[in-house]
């Protein structure tokens, strides 16, 4: 499995700070059956940094039994190589088709920490490996040159960067300098939603998306356009969403902004993400609100 | 107990991705036979981030154990509130007089989430606490304010400042800045080992201190010193370190450096951090060895 397309990241709801497994499933079902290229779980819209190893195993196989014949990825980050293998061995039970692995950070990582790290999950898994590059939460910065080293080992499958540039132009020679160092059967995934369209635009293969995990249907009609070569209707329909994107700007991240989308339509109880982060105030809340109605995006 | 003078961190060394509970006790009992003033288990130097919750309150329990009439402070953080209760469960039941507590992120954290966090921790303890300010792993930025809004909370004894400026009345407008909106009996103390002669020359009352949970000595010899008003003597005393500070700062911090000296020094086994820190390269060590041989802090 390559990962390519939409894949679609789920929040790993919550409530009393227990994870709330029926709303989990039903998250993923809606997932598989609007037609996601696959589900990455536990991604950081999943939280995994918060959640303990039996936690994550149980989401893990959640994910897996609710997702269909659709590939399901497990995020198996944590700040100790003894325990991202705990987690590999987690995806693994739980039948993943493949695991993506960020850098935490509690102290700075050197590239040769982060080189090795990715050396031995690759050793101890035959599961594919995605590169989780999240500069925002790992506070890891990547070099292209260290995106060459990592891509060599086998079992890497894909990067996830963080974004593009918003010139086209620029955006394109990004891409390129990432491909030219990268092998073949490597993907190349953007995030950061807003510029996943341009990123799509720009030569990635996958878009491994926030809003996806809980609107899907944006998310897939923007790399529909792009897989059938609609460029400038990408575009235009990423455009139309600038609002959003533009709240995720404002409220610090994508997170609390599709937590205050998923509590308003019901998918999660309220207050579905893990204390300390304590979610949108109210007023924030009204105005996600107000933009997805807005866009037409629910209901 | 109001954290005051020279607290040392020590670390908590590995052998193969084990704590070495001999070696952590004999570190211990180092720094008490030193005659530090409080020993502060689980700090980031401690690795406490890296450790289960079982690790954990056993090395609380060792600590306490190993540190006779010293006050004993621990480490409570964690990215999820309800592990951080875990872990002041943990340092109560070890008989600690103290706890430590950084707001540890994943996802970035408001004010507002931070300061929940800490009123949730002291309504759950009587424990003191001491808030841990340390941008460069936490990556969350407190202002004045909010240390004022925090201190206010009951159970706040201290506040664990990254550093200050480096200019002495900068410095002392700082410190003031901070005391002006911090109660009495909250104490301020200084960690960033090379500017601590400064901090506490600038009314700091405690030093949290990476090198003083290897090397106390010269670390004594600096608190002493401003203890008796021989400000000036503390500060040539932290001048004549300089080649160690720039250690420091060239290795990406004063961990590595630490565990390399104690490595060299058998009080710990080689490679003692978690992986993935690989800890300091070969050439890099052999530096870190002829720099405290010169400034004669071994042997």
């Amino acid at each position: 499995m390559l990962p390519a397309g939409l894949s679609a990241f789920p929040l790993t709801p919550l409530v009393d700070d227990v994870v709330d497994e029926r709303a989990f499933a039903g998250l993923v079902e809606r997932l598989a059956g609007a037609g996601v290229d696959s589900i990455t779980a536990l991604g950081s819209t999943g939280s995994y940094a918060y959640l303990t190893a039996g936690e994550r195993a149980r989401v893990a196989r959640l994910a897996v039994e609710h997702a269909g014949s659709t590939p399901v990825i497990v995020g198996v980050g944590a700040l100790r190589t003894s325990h991202v293998l705990e987690h590999v061995a987690g995806a693994e039970e739980a039948g993943a088709k493949g695991v993506l692995l960020a850098p935490m950070t509690y102290q700075p990582l050197t590239d040769d920490d982060v080189h090795a790290l990715f050396r031995t999950v690759t050793e101890s898994t035959d599961l594919p490996v995605v590169v989780y590059d999240n500069p925002g939460t790992t506070h890891f910065r990547f070099s292209t040159e260290l995106y060459g080293r990592i891509a060599e080992l086998p079992g890497i499958a894909s990067i996830k960067i963080p974004g593009v540039p918003a010139d086209p132009a620029a955006a394109r020679e990004h891409v390129a300098a990432i491909r030219a160092v990268v092998p073949e059967h490597v993907t190349i995934g953007v995030s950061g939603d807003g510029m996943a369209a341009a990123g799509l635009a720009a030569g990635c293969e996958a878009w491994y998306s926030v809003i996806g995990g809980t609107l899907p249907q944006p998310a897939l009609e923007i790399t529909r356009a792009v897989g059938e070569g609609r460029i400038a209707d990408a575009l235009a329909a990423s455009d139309r969403l600038t609002p959003l994107w533009d709240l995720f700007a404002e409220y610090g991240g994508s997170l609390r902004v599709v937590a205050a989308i998923a509590e308003h339509l019901g998918l999660v109880a309220p207050h579905c993400l893990p204390l300390p982060i304590q979610g949108l105030a109210d007023d924030q809340r009204a105005r996600v609100v107000e933009v997805v109605a807005r866009l037409g995006l629910v209901g």
